[in-house]
């Protein structure tokens, strides 16, 4: 196993530019503080969100050290924002993990059915268990390895931000006795609210089941289904991993999902304009679209092609970082519906050019997608369903027409379908026709965009943004060193105590035990009473 | 019956000042507006804590109109800040209040037994119904006053902003059709969390029952005792009441504890520096504390007075704005400790001048608290425990020794005896020696005052002011007309439905079914092959 740190440090001492706190002048004063964060993020989609975070962090004055694998995707070795440190990864990368997309998506348009759907399911589950088990036995290797241990903890960071959807950087948290901050929205298995906040499964659906917070008895019926799968799955399958972890190397041993409830602040990549609403907990912050920015000035040719349109406007199409290309068929249908279209269309396409192209279709291979979303000439947005595309449709009020593929993307888009903001094509019934006239329907029909309107108009009518609110409890973290007053007794309790089921037992059986007294002692006296009366007839 | 209409129109024709957004330079905008609100507000101490609101908005342009009783104790007929509306209230005014609370204090200090603790809970819940059950009233004859019906009407509401501790305004909220604004703690016979969010009784105490949020099996059976207690109430007995009012008068009938859950926002007064943490709602805004504010210079003589205490600084005690007087013996034994001390006190006290007052203590009829209790000076705060004492106790980071009397008063000050930052001695305890021990223990002991610093430094570590934020949901609920995405389904939901009762009869039954029939099969096929064994036999 190697080990390398890199990077330039970025070492503000003390007093980071609290950027929020000077320009809100409100009556609560805070002191100054430049911290030491280690940061232990999840590779592919879901750094891009937390590089987002880690900016913001880095330009107020914080030292921001990244554990990185040896074979990652995106996260770069070397970088101004941060000092790095690579652990090696092993054989998982971004070939092997095209590859198991690409599968999915041929297998799912070749058949539609229920066993596809388990087929699929059973292949994204292994996915999610391969990495949590890779990086389960980096950090085992590392917890070996005194030579980083020591650098770890002579580092003396002030906490752990990390992305628990591989919570590695949990157990370490938990190793290092630092406080922690989760980025999440996902966690081994299942949805991050599951782990620590009352999810009553009347209407809060779970994901992958694709229902919404309106179920009737049936719909109850499968959803509970769905949380069976996804509870069996993390107690017996992913969570016995990091048990063994816990065991071996945290004093007392642990479960991995007490560490998450253990965490001080959940940063919840979500809010309740996107999502359902539902209970929640005091240490969670929601920062749904941190990352939404109002939108800069395209560069001039993009600009050009986009005024090209006219009155018409333009349509853009992206599936994504995950996604290289679709099958051949499905871009040639998609492409020759374009092609009708009087609209211009601006899609990012890394495949195969297809031969149905029209001339109004400019295909790039990186847009800048914010900057479009926020032009007032975009008028459809065709995308995959993914968190960030989703959340800046809201932010810049385009409606979508979605195409979900794989993970949490047909459950983003349920979420606009349900406002009637967005509508959904299943990627199996993708072809000219269908795609033709839900494309028409989402352009055309004015209720899609008052509605997408709407939402962005509630998304952005808060008291304070949401990046400064993501940063403003990061610090708040640093200040306090760790927010226990935030974290309910509910982690620290067996289950059976939680739901009072003890209670319960015990106050059933003296109930019994009441009943069946008062029945022994009212038949003794009628058996006594009959006695005595045969024996006076004696 | 009478009604009304008086006071200076403060109307501020369009546009609020936005304090809040105009100084938080945030990238997300907000239009101006100047609103119309319809406050409702429960009278006494409540009746503070709404006034400071109202000032609020007042002073941000918005035009205020209060419904008050006419034998308000506290509600001004004319006010700059509001346009009062009153309605005539029968018999219940601040001398029947009195006279109970007298009661109860003497039934306390003559017998501290379980018994008694039945009295005066009775006591106190016939005066929960009695205010609920006058107003229910109040509002039928109301709702049968086309005059009153037709000036709420005609005047165009934005919202209803009121305090459901008596839940009339709820009610009237819902037969205008306007959005509702709590700003609540206490909803008609319990604690406001029970009726919107999940609460686990293994580890939410119940209020009254003298618990916190770490209970023992024991305390859990406490814990389910209380809590039915309030739900038989709540259910048998005023419910009904309400729910005559609703079936009368609301379109379709409705019952009042799903009119709270179908509130738009929840202003809850009360914060998790100060409370025990728990589940929350996505509208639920905590503004703990909103009323507390930097302490200004004290007057002249006063100033004098407290400078004069030297390097032993200063003792204050107030039992709030609802207890005009203690017991004499007990005034008598406090008196005489305090006479005792090198400290200076400064004690609010309207009865009897106790004899054995020392010259070093000060009786005032009123004390400015705040100032005082953010005067360096100010070494420890004798009080009841009221909410707004106890959060501006934390506030201003002044150690409390607690006498509480009634109401949440135990509750509050448990609240900071559990953080080591005040403590307790029961009412029916206190004589000479028991109060200069506490004092003592408080004053001397350098924990209590470094534990309320503490809760001091976290109450003031937010991004907004909880007044502010306060202030951007009510007006958040104009712009957007009510704020219904905020809400869970679960308030229209069946009892069986929301814990998925039916679902788990189902899928028992079905298992029972199951298994009976492959009993069955199974017993048939035996049966048949013994049956064809035996043919043989034969």
């Amino acid at each position: 196993m190697s080990l390398s740190i890199s990077g330039t440090m970025s070492l503000h001492p003390m007093c980071g530019v609290f950027v929020l706190l000077s320009i809100c002048l409100i009556s609560f004063t805070t002191p100054c503080y430049g911290g030491n964060i280690l940061v232990f993020p999840v590779d592919g989609s879901h750094w891009i969100n937390m590089k987002v975070l880690v900016e913001e962090l880095h330009a107020r004055g914080h030292n921001i050290t990244v554990i990185r694998g040896s074979t990652s995707w995106y996260i770069a070795e070397k970088s101004p924002l941060y000092t790095s440190i690579t652990v090696e990864l092993g054989e998982y990368n971004e070939t092997s993990f095209q590859l198991v997309l690409q599968e999915q998506m041929r297998v799912c348009r070749c058949d539609a059915s229920v066993l596809t759907f388990l087929k699929i399911n059973n292949s994204f589950m292994s996915m999610i268990n391969n990495v949590n088990f890779l990086w389960c036995e980096v950090l085992e290797k590392n917890f070996d390895d005194d030579n980083l241990l020591k650098i770890l903890i002579d580092s003396r960071y002030d906490l752990v931000l990390t992305d628990p959807a591989v919570s590695a950087g949990v157990v370490l948290a938990k190793y290092l006795k630092l406080p922690l901050v989760l980025n999440v929205r996902w966690i081994p298995g299942g949805e991050g609210h599951f782990a620590v906040a009352p999810s009553p499964l009347s209407y809060i659906p779970v994901p992958r089941s694709g229902l919404t917070d309106k179920m009737d008895f049936l719909k109850r019926i499968k959803n509970l289904f769905f949380h069976s799968i996804v509870v069996l799955h993390q107690k017996f399958y992913l969570g016995p991993h990091y048990d063994a972890l816990c065991d071996k190397y945290i004093e007392g041993g642990c479960d991995v999902f007490s560490l998450l409830q253990e965490a001080d602040i959940w940063l919840f990549r979500s809010d309740f304009v996107f999502d359902f609403p539902r209970p929640t907990m005091p240490n969670i912050v929601y920062i749904g679209g941190f990352q939404c920015k109002p939108a800069q000035p395209l560069p001039a040719d993009l600009e050009q092609f986009v005024q090209s349109a006219g009155e018409h406007g333009v349509i853009i199409m992206t599936l994504g970082t995950l996604v290289n290309a679709l099958p051949a068929e499905v871009t040639e249908e998609i492409a020759s519906v374009f092609a009708k279209m009087p609209q211009k269309v601006i899609w990012k396409h890394k495949g195969e050019r297809p031969s149905t192209l029209g001339n109004n279709t400019l295909i790039v291979d990186w847009m800048p997608q914010k900057d479009l979303l926020g032009h007032p000439q975009t008028k459809v947005f065709v995308a995959h369903g993914g968190t960030n595309g989703v959340q800046e449709a809201i932010y810049h009020g385009v409606p979508v027409l979605g195409i979900p593929l794989f993970f949490d993307q047909y459950d983003n888009l349920l979420r606009l379908q349900e406002r009637g903001a967005g509508k959904i094509i299943p990627f199996a019934d993708v072809n000219s026709q269908t795609f033709e006239q839900a494309l028409k329907e989402v352009l055309h029909q004015e209720s899609y965009r008052q509605n997408i309107e709407r939402l962005s108009r509630l998304h952005r009518d808060q008291p304070i943004a949401p990046m400064d609110r993501a940063v403003f409890w990061v610090e708040y973290v640093m200040r306090h060193k760790g927010a226990p007053h935030l974290r309910t007794e509910a982690y620290k309790m067996p289950w059976y105590s939680y739901y009072c089921v003890d209670v319960m037992v015990f106050l059933l059986s003296a109930a019994a035990v009441l009943l069946l007294s008062t029945l022994a002692i009212f038949r003794f006296l009628c058996c006594s009473r009959k006695r005595k009366t045969k024996d006076k007839q004696h």
